[in-house]
């Protein structure tokens, strides 16, 4: 089952000829690359990007990457900064049965921490996408679609789903949508993403989200949260707006902010309120780009780990695990007595740099 | 049972008024940050550290990190070096029962690696602070205390503790004292920390060491030892001595030292002497702030890693384990015949930053 | 069982006085290094190391890291590059029994990506060295030489064998060899490596392979598959041919390439074919140095990953996971329908860097 919609036909979406690994596009852009010491595979549009990264030697070089020549190659602030709103954190159960997704590549200029507004991509309008929760055996009817006034294309991959990328995730135009299905046939908590080149940027600039695949079985009851770690590297936009920074997501380490759910003082600023002897079970989804997260609860030890939030991979009185870029883990624990229980990741330049938010026990 | 003795009340130590988490004083420090682009949560106190940030700019800039005026926020050399001490990294056994712990906060300068002095913070005048060993079951009663010359106030956090951390692991000034205590639950290789603000530097100044929780069953005999892990960035200090640099600890990647237990080059110089043939149980904690472990022994398999130091946590013969930050895990192997054999941070340009020790199997 | 033949008797291969621990020259060596700041234990040649750190300020400086007084110390371009040749990433099943290495570390000048020549050390004149394969239990004998021509000295340690590093890992001059035996007593996915001061130098000049001890039951038949992952930091060199960056391994995070089988395009370029709806076991061994692989491969889930590639460590339903330097793992799953499914280190910075192979499920 597919269907593609879409104003206008382009290489990217004949069949046959998928965008993001378009053979003659590829070895184009690989020539290019070479030059430039650069490493960049599977990149599209390879013209688009190899003239953004001789941007400041060329005629190009007067736009920057907000100009409309490079106009699919990094968000700008050409909208409003919305106003901010607390990422919940609070997961709602699920009853197994049929899902539809319906998800909308959008631009955005939001707030990533109090008073620092950044554009960005998104899926729906926030930065991560809203959490995603099946259970095992449900198919899942996705609906993707890229807002007519993006300015760029994107696509949307699935880690719960086994699916030839090829397909299922190929980057589609503004105002093209892609409609698919899977069954969500292994428990997890999984990343999903934007997929098109540079995949880097995409990710870096904000597209990405949770879904949550519970096993058949269920979880035991508890209060349940999702956290979306990200890490952010931001440069000077237009307006006193920021833009991601893509030369500094390539070198690594030099992080702005480290960030769960968006925003790193969202939940510094309103604590989350749990109930204090009640087990609560914490799922982590870290989206990078880059930095690993070696997650901690300060004040409490975790009763059982499951890597990738699988109930088969157990492991017991942790007091951290490392959740690499692009994998998850659910935590369960119990905040014993009234307090306050920062989470943390416990690389602790990155907590520094806002991977903190506050658990209120009551 | 909770008992504070001191001889100045401040906001920070205020029944209700916890300062690490000190409302008002968050939100003004948190309406600062925003204007310096930095994401610091919970830091309090937010005057001193925005003062800071902004010394080199402001009147303060003459003094630097080292004046009265930011004297609770960086090390300083204010006591003669003290003499180079091997850490020795030998775990003795121990019974199960109730334990006491006293522990001193103090300023400290001592050697990081041959010739090269730093001053730090330290818990009892040794970084890392004692390995303390316990067993399941164990209530441990906990008294803390700040010298009353420490240049700094401080917390302690025991990741082997469940207990509401903005009650026991709260911050107290100079001179003052806490008393509280709680069961050791859990079995694991837990880090202890200082908790205040800003954490990053406390860490990084040299506030951690290790808690062994044994399994209630016990262990199989081995020779025992222990390792906590970190990673230093310094800077010039004053009269030869140097002094945690917290820009690049927040920075990551550029660290002067990945150390075994303080010291670049202490089980180099003078290797730890096991019997080959015998079973040997290595304890490790990461105690970072930043970088993550890939533990491995030189010329050995690991018949068994325990993540966390926790038998129900079984994985058979590793070359290396991943320990994140504020993580442990302990590793048990043989070293067969007579010779030497080098522990490392398999990532070599750790290693290569002193995170090696060697094992001499005789 | 061990032989040396060699041209010429050093410090280094006397009995007894085993180079890299020799106590004289490390000890001689640690009082300089604290000079300058450093830490780099167990490093021989101690002189040559001291020489070349302070090379730019001394007389030494003008003939850099290629100069014949350092030609211990780094690769340079001495022969002409070699011609590309893609790495085949399969790995041929094998019977169990007794088997004889020799492996010989040879200078090499190979591409690194399309277009970009970068001067090494090999093992058998391929970086990374050809996968060895074997059963639990087998025995094997090493025989281990060093080119006549090759400008350094080296050694070669197995992460597979329980041996004495200091006796069988030793360093060997060019042209002597070394022979010893060992029994693959630990079913796993191991790294192979040069021990040689520096070694961080070793590995990332190149110096690292991969060998498979398969448990002795077997595994499940399958597709098989083994990447090596290094991350590589370049500078100029003589002659358009870039040689490794000493100073850049250092200070970790700013590689120029993140590479699958020692080459950032070859499997972009030409894609490795994989029958769909069939199932595939890949072997990863992260050689580093320095950073860390979160593997994932796009459009599946795994249907099981066992660390170190040993069947008692499983994880089931992994989207990704973490492999530390000097560590592996192996990865299970189907590619379920026709398409082209891109493996990659799903830490996007280092993907962005070459990490990403296409797997084309036909």
């Amino acid at each position: 089952m597919e269907v593609i919609h879409g104003q206008h036909a382009t290489a990217d979406s004949e069949p046959g000829a998928p965008g993001w690994i378009s053979r003659s596009d590829r070895r184009s852009f690989l020539r290019r690359s070479a030059g430039f010491g650069l490493a960049l595979p599977f990149a599209v549009p390879a013209i688009a990007a190899a003239q953004e990264e001789h941007g400041a030697d060329s005629a190009e070089g007067d736009h920057g990457e907000e100009s409309a020549a490079a106009h699919t190659e990094a968000p700008v602030a050409s909208s409003p900064t919305q106003p901010f709103a607390r990422f919940d954190p609070l997961l709602a159960p699920v009853e197994p049965g049929p899902k539809t997704f319906d998800v909308v590549a959008r631009d955005v200029v939001r707030y990533v921490a109090d008073d620092v507004a950044c554009a960005g991509w998104s899926f729906d309008g926030t930065i991560p996408g809203r959490a995603f929760r099946v259970v095992e055996g449900d198919e899942i009817d996705v609906t993707f679609r890229v807002d007519p006034a993006a300015n760029a294309h994107h696509s949307l991959d699935f880690h719960a789903a086994k699916t030839p990328p090829d397909k299922n995730f190929r980057t589609i135009e503004p105002g093209e949508e892609l409609s698919w299905s899977f069954v969500a046939k292994h428990p997890g908590a999984y990343m999903y993403h934007c997929g098109t080149p540079r995949i880097l940027m995409h990710i870096g600039a904000g597209m990405y989200g949770a879904i949550i695949v519970d096993p058949k079985e269920g979880w035991p009851e508890a209060q349940e949260l999702i956290f979306v770690q990200s890490d952010l590297y931001l440069k000077e936009g237009s307006g006193g707006v920021k833009v991601p920074d893509y030369e500094r997501m390539r070198g690594a380490g030099a992080m702005d902010y480290v960030v769960f759910n968006g925003h790193a003082d969202q939940y510094v600023t309103e604590p989350i309120r749990l109930k204090a002897g009640a087990p609560v079970r914490l799922f982590v989804v870290n989206a990078g780009p880059n930095v690993w997260s070696s997650f901690h609860v300060v004040g409490t030890v975790f009763d059982r780990v499951c890597v990738n939030a699988n109930p088969k991979n157990e492991l017991f009185s942790l007091q951290s695990w490392t959740i690499g870029p692009g994998d998850g883990a659910c935590f369960e624990f119990t905040l014993d007595e009234p307090g306050i229980y920062p989470a943390v990741n416990h690389a602790f330049g990155h907590a520094d740099h806002g991977a903190v938010a506050l658990l209120q026990a009551e």
